[in-house]
């Protein structure tokens, strides 16, 4: 087999087979297909894309680059977001699942630009170690239903090296690259079953809803093709989700949505969805309204957040001591009175990571308590002067940042219409063309 | 600038501006671009083509990657092929033009796969050496009106860099490269006018006419926006140009051709129509028919026979003493009375590298005795039994060799009408939207 070959094959718009896509990813890992090689056939996968078999051989080669972890329970129903502002779904569906009974072997990451991490939030309550030996992991499956752990750096080697060339070579969004470099991870981490949450809108790495849905199509098909049935959520990320935008902001609205004491109700509604669907593939005898009944009676009995602060004492958090705060505070006011008719999601991510509570370079250090938190929604009807959001920062809050901030938010005479919070829901229905 | 935006630009189909182009030029040229990034680019380029204006830029900004040859004419005018087999049109164009007084500094090339060098032809020649300094190339140029030297390592080191990733990235057959390339290396070397031989069919790099016609246009296109007036010719390359094919038998059916007792009619013809251009560009007021003649006259009279004879004495050259020749020799009879309908360029090219006329890697050596030479051309009647070709070689020919020459040329019961030899002429009409 050749590497030029089959850039030729693919740049001609042929399919690739099972074994050169294995060629092409053992080469990857290994060093012996050059990385200009490699970009050249990214490259070539851009414009002329990848067929539903051939994107799932090559997810199932990525898969197997690198450690692929086994679980001891017959079935392990994982999530995935494709990433927004304000995503705190892990954090209340995790908890909210394993409560309902269903085992949740949770590896999880760090945030990068203007989505956050899971593995950072996790990170701002004292004492909370996400660093868990494999053996631990396991048992704490076992034991709790539930852990929560950094993805091992052993995962899906192949992937690293093509989105670090991707990166580089504008070939990100090709959907087919994007689909198999997530479903790849998800499968080596050990996930029977998949939901996953694909955004769409203004804040979502998929802005269009067309190509959010492609997203959801493609990965569900590689979930039918490689044995792992997976089930996508369309939902909105025109404006954040969750009323808290930081770490340390993000626990106390998950905390406050599993003790039934507030938080935003798009987040718990988005929350209870993906819930519902991990559910329903542990239970696949269900219906879809008995799922999501288990699911909100997980919340409402506080069956979800006994679950929670069991497994935080367990990775040795503390959620009797207090989180962390940002020392300074700046708060939006309404401008004039009228309806919140816009929240920009991208702005408000950025403007998070400018306060401290991200990160623009891969090991740039983290202020836990830095973000903001919003006190009104899209929709919502303010008058003059009422608070629209406040923004925690341990420095100054510059001037730019002000009126950055001041901008995120529109006011608007009468009441618009929001995009669907959840648009629909992706389910493999027929059996693929086995081959 | 960032060669991300540039490849990102490209991929999205916008044309990249001059500097753009000097800019990836530079990178590539100094390694300060990667080359993941140069591939990713190219295949782009590959996908999305490039405007006229862009492919000048980027000729022009190639041709300014390394030594530009400055000649002491007013006027150099230089001819290339696109590479055939049986080619030894440069041996017999050379001379003629410079006895018309048109004077040629000539940079030429080695052969490598089944397409010959120049440069080897000549280096049969028992003496002859084409590695002149710059000084006595420009003495020479102007006492005898032509040198024939081999191509400097420095002229346009970006276009090798650029070829070497083509090369393994299937990323030569772009129209736009191929022409930035052949243009470069041209304008490099001094030429203020152009006479392409842009050859189409079997033995051709483009087989396909369009494909053909739209390489000429897109070159001469360039040449115009560069201000090198550049004309094409596109011929066949069906079958063989010449009767030889090998650097010695080369140069016997050169030498036959100027002293006018022998050789291929079609090698003569275009020959003659590539002279023609070329004296053109150097006497503007003539009519065709005029340069035509003159072409003619020069070989008829001898003229350009005693200039090639006084060229390759000066360069050390004795064609006094006999050619290298091939101990070995192997004959292919026609297997049955009839017209030759068809000789493979492709298969005797190919047979002649085996025989060791030629290289398969860039340092085999060369046996400049062998190779073979046609008996016959298309169109040719044969009886049962005429002799078609002989191949000639140090070793024995394997019975393979045999094989495919004999299967190499094709008799057919009728006259088969063979593609024009010479198709049609390309030349700049109106000038380019000038930016």
């Amino acid at each position: 087999m050749k590497m030029y070959d089959i850039i030729k094959k693919k740049r001609d718009g042929e399919e690739l087979s099972a074994a050169e896509m294995a060629y092409v990813v053992e080469g990857a890992v290994t060093g012996s297909i050059a990385d200009y090689q490699l970009t050249a056939l990214l490259m070539a996968i851009f414009f002329q894309g990848m067929g539903e078999r051939e994107t799932a051989d090559l997810t199932a080669a990525l898969a197997a680059s690198g450690t692929q972890i086994v679980l001891d329970s017959l079935k392990a129903v994982d999530k995935h977001s494709t990433g927004g502002v304000g995503d705190t779904t892990t954090l209340i569906v995790a908890p909210v699942v394993a409560a309902c009974g269903v085992p949740v072997a949770k590896m999880t990451g760090r945030g990068l630009g203007h989505t956050g991490g899971t593995v950072d939030k996790l990170e701002s309550i004292p004492g909370f170690s996400s660093a868990l030996p494999p053996e631990q992991f396991r048992a704490q499956v076992a034991k709790l239903g539930l852990a929560l752990a950094s993805a091992s750096a052993e995962l899906v080697p192949a992937d690293k090296v093509l989105y670090a060339l991707r990166d580089v070579t504008a070939t990100v969004e090709s959907v087919p690259l994007i689909a198999s470099s997530i479903m790849s991870k998800k499968i080596a981490a050990g996930a029977t079953h998949i939901v996953l949450d694909v955004k769409y809108g203004r804040g979502a790495f998929m802005q269009e809803q067309h190509a959010a849905e492609l997203l959801a199509t493609t990965m569900v098909d590689i979930g039918q093709r490689v044995g792992r049935p997976t089930t996508a959520i369309l939902t909105s990320m025109d404006a954040p989700l969750g009323n808290a935008i930081g770490n340390a902001l993000e626990i106390k609205e998950a905390l406050a949505i599993l003790s039934g004491s507030g938080g935003s109700p798009d987040l718990r509604a988005v929350s209870l969805a993906i819930a519902r669907e991990m559910v329903l593939h542990y239970y696949p005898h269900f219906s879809p309204d008995a799922a999501q009944h288990m699911a909100e009676h997980a919340l409402s009995s506080g069956a979800a957040m006994q679950k929670f602060a069991a497994v935080v004492a367990a990775q040795g958090g503390d959620l009797t001591r207090p989180l962390p705060t940002a020392s300074l505070s700046y708060t939006v006011t309404a401008p004039r009175g009228g309806y919140v008719a816009a929240i920009d999601p991208l702005a408000l991510g950025s403007i998070a990571v400018d306060l401290g509570a991200g990160r623009h370079k891969k090991d740039d250090p983290i202020d836990y308590g830095a973000g903001m938190v919003l006190h009104a929604r899209v929709g919502t009807r303010v008058a003059f002067g009422q608070p629209l959001l406040t923004a925690y920062a341990s420095g100054v809050v510059s001037t730019e940042t002000q009126a950055a901030l001041n901008s995120a938010v529109r006011i608007a005479d009468s009441l618009v219409t929001p995009t669907p919070l959840i648009l629909k829901t992706v389910a493999a229905t027929a059996p693929p063309d086995v081959h």
